[in-house]
């Protein structure tokens, strides 16, 4: 039998990184996670994720260590999973790196190549001559688009929940150059209540999210400069409205272009399976049915579909994923699948 | 004491009539409304509606009536609300109005003048000399926008609920002249299930719904006919796509405008307060605060607030009312006021 | 026109204040009220309760007032309600009776006449010698059992929302004798988010909440010492089991009973009957329909009840309410309703 | 490689018959199930289960067969699951026994060996021979219980979703001889929608359903004559009351027993602790932790927790499972597991 990859997990008290340990824990070609744990993370005194998580029980548990290099070193730890907040990332990866611990890091911190983006996050490019060369060779971790980058990457960035369900919708429209990009391009996004993160506060209260949905960040929203980025349009071309649906996980995003020309569904249809040939995580729709949230729900699949006006030229895409998984954990371990030369389903069928 | 107004409501076994009811029932210049069932309604052998909604039970009882227009006459009715399926309504208006009783009617049936938006509820102009006639002379009950005609109308088309929430949000734009119609305008609306009809179908569903969100009728929901109507857009200038929420009531439609000239928030938040100036159910909320669909629940209000982009000219407007209220009960008796000159927001605080 | 009664609500800013002042404010004896703030209310900067709840956006707005008994007297308020914490209303309601103002109090503060019971909220006899003569001269105010001294009562100690549920279906039965009081006594209760209050926790977290049902304070529930000394019994006849339901209000309480002898459905329901004629906010069922959450939900009903087992002897009472309304807002305005002489369902239906 | 076992599938149009297809797709040793569908079942006109539920989208897809003995025998199909109503399996294991095909039957059909038990069900001991030999042989498929008698069976009658929650919190008690039986026992049961079944009806309307909680079936549910069999127990030393929850799946009981004896805590454990000594689907709680539904949600666990009161008699026990999986479909494979030797949890991991 072979050797099994090492890997840890820090941040696996939030709900990405219990996630990511629960799909960790299934993969044939992982040995157990070493579990890492931050004093500032929820739970401090715990010693084990059982105790934060319940539903992880009876199993003999999952002791939590706090992170030291030299015991990640000394316990042979090839991979690190950062499920942190963006600041702590931005600080650890250029130390994990200096170690050759390769980092996926499913927090923002790396995601963004231009100033004018990274800006939105309080990151400034004289931070270090490191974090300038980081940013430059982190590779944004979207397998449909970047399996070429991945495989030999030391960082990579695991794209934003919400970036993940509009670049997926988009990319094949706009790198076809059918979208006319004048007129606008809306994606107009709903999420369940896990993107917002595990910390308690009255946006996240049962009772202010029950019975009720909300739109936020119109115009602002962080995952803006990311999916500017990788479809190539300016953040003018593009409006993105987050909304926080009563629901635990899962999102939902329609999305508007008008095309330059009138097309038929069929020709829509092929443009959207020739680019998603041989993608396994993408499921592309038969026009007239579309996605819903429930259908991705516990699965790494983004399922796009779309509807075209009988004009032709009024497209509505809908693209859903579960956030938590290819918008978040499931999405990093097909990173990590890449990066080892594993079969890219591995552990997430 | 002067005399009370006498109504009777048909289809007070739905959603819509039940609300309905409730309001009539607390309404001070109303007598107690004389309750209406067809032989097709749920519960057909219920003879109390207590009995279909234990809710009203222990006040002595609503007792249900079967529908004569003899004995309407004979108890005194002035006014009928019909909450009844759109070929029922297209059926019973005309007999109605033969009668001397006016009619608020909250289905679809009366509210388009043009044949093609009448085509797709399988209308056809010729289907009688009357039903033309009253096709002509309802009035579609907006009182934001037709103040004027609603007080002497016979016939009254109560709005649909989506089609509130985007006239209502895009009106005050589009009569000044604001919006660059050739770029596009999209209403992504989403709504509660009670707006779905108390039938259960799998779509209806507890499991269907819950943990779940799915956009449906993209370009072909009916109520685009009533937008573009009163909005006087052609249906190619709007999108307008309908998503099925997991929450029992209420709607938000997030609206995406692109404006001919740059504008200041200021300037937009100063066309929408004189529009709806003195009008006290529309709640214009000062940028950036938004309105939630939790905030307008149980009211009769339709709530305002907008984001505009950097650039000055792309609008997102947040529109939310409660789809069983503003977006029918409660929008009736408001049109009901004004028909018979009581206080606008009589029986709706 | 009758001068109204002027009455105050500390603590507005919570879920059951909210409710309360929504209630007085369509009152028709009671002036608009005085709203009070702590400096420890959550939205600590606002000066209007529509900044916290936009909800109550568009009427001219409703003020905070720091709370000054110079400045109440100075207002002419003769009522104050606090819906405070049990420590704040612990402290504040001498100060109120010395300034000659009467109490509602929505905390636990004064519900409990013996001194093993008021141990769980930590208050000791020898506190003052105000607080034990207050504790001895608050009056529990369920008015469907203490109509009596309710209306002369200086401070009205408004009772928890699982007792409501609880006393109101037990104390028929139990002032009957027709209970086995040793085969013990259960009361399995259900109830929505908002009856844990607005403080953001882990626990209301709406990720815990969702898909989910737990149980919490089994056999430590502060509200069993008040279901114990309203019934008469011992806490070891009664089991008191509180579960967290994922809805934001409405409370169901299932209590089990075994009668010393056979019962005929007719004979338990005529006893019902006869224990609450004339009580108009409490609903009987007729056996078998059971009532449900949604039926009283928003409303001040109680709804009860029962099955009773082929044996006639195993009996099982199913007791709902709002939590919010008769399981607090609207019982406290029941009692200002008996306290002044006012119709008892006055701006309660 | 070793042949894997060939099983077929009837009923996997429903929410039980789903979870098993997706259990089985993932399950080592088990070939792709043939998928069988009824001319009644939802969606008849569908030829592949992913046109049901699009979840399942994607792979190649899903085709649905028609019944017919001739060809299972043909595929070499050597166990049979029935996700059928109990009349359908009534009707069907005998011929499958006929056929020499093993049998795992989701429905209430086979599990009750007393004549008065069954007749709630409306079968009849003189229905046939064959029947009634079934009957006697066919074993109730709970495996922490009867793990003996599984590995043999020709029919598993495979347990009902809130039996298996009671059951499984009552015996260790009630073997142990420590309940007192004559105070009687009470489960409180809530379980989420999917228990109610695929089929759209008033009861499972989402408006319904949502921000309600409602008592159903009590002293009558079905489920009571395996309960009272399995534990040993009359229907009247046992009140059973199942209740239906806002969520789609998921089962807490919540349980009452007053013990003989006083007890510790400690003893109390110890005595669940070594019944369960090995089963690897069963965890118990350390008290004072309870059990949650979300805790085991998609699991196989059922998961027990209690609270002792201060007199140590009176004990209430938390009983929580996926009523799909532990409740239905999980256990059914577990049931499989034991019959063909496979370790008991492989695919339920």
């Amino acid at each position: 039998m072979p050797t099994r990859l090492k890997v840890a997990v820090l941040g696996a008290t939030g709900y990405s990184g219990l996630e990511l340990t629960r799909i960790l824990l299934r993969h044939p070609q992982v040995e157990k996670p070493v579990l890492l744990k931050r004093s500032a993370d929820s739970g401090i005194g715990a010693t084990n994720l059982a105790d934060i998580f319940p539903a992880l029980s009876g199993n003999g548990g999952y002791p939590l260590q706090s992170l030291s290099w030299q015991s990640l070193k000394k316990q042979g730890v090839e991979l690190l999973f950062l499920a942190t907040p963006h600041e702590v990332s931005r600080a650890l990866v250029p130390e994990a790196v200096e170690q050759g611990i390769r980092v996926i890091d499913l927090s923002g911190a790396w995601r963004l190549k231009q100033e004018q983006h990274r800006a939105i996050y309080g990151f400034k490019d004289e931070d270090s001559v490191t974090a300038a060369d980081l940013t430059e060779k982190a590779v944004y971790g979207l397998p449909e688009l970047h399996s070429d980058k991945i495989p030999n990457a030391m960082v990579i960035a695991n794209p934003g929940c919400y970036a993940t369900t509009v670049i997926l919708g988009l990319a094949p429209l706009l790198l076809a150059g059918l979208a006319d990009r004048d007129k606008g391009i809306i994606a107009d996004s709903k999420s369940g209540v896990s993107g917002a993160g595990k910390e308690p506060t009255s946006r996240t209260h049962f009772v202010s999210v029950a019975d009720n949905l909300s739109a936020y960040g119109v115009f602002t929203h962080r995952h803006l400069g990311e999916i500017a980025e990788q479809l190539h349009l300016s953040t003018s071309e593009i409006t993105f409205t987050p909304h926080l649906l009563p629901i635990p996980r899962g999102i939902l995003s329609t999305i508007y272009v008008q095309l330059k020309q009138p097309a038929s569904p069929e020709r829509i249809e092929k443009v959207y399976r020739d680019f998603y040939k041989g993608k396994k995580f993408v499921r592309v729709f038969q026009t007239p049915k579309l996605p819903e949230i429930q259908f991705s729900l516990h699965t790494n699949y983004c399922d796009l579909g779309f509807c075209l006006a009988p004009d032709g030229q009024r497209l509505v895409i809908v693209s859903c994923e579960d956030n938590l998984i290819k918008g978040a954990a499931g999405q990093a371990v097909q990173n990590m699948n890449l990066m080892y030369g594993f079969a890219e389903e591995q552990g997430l069928l």
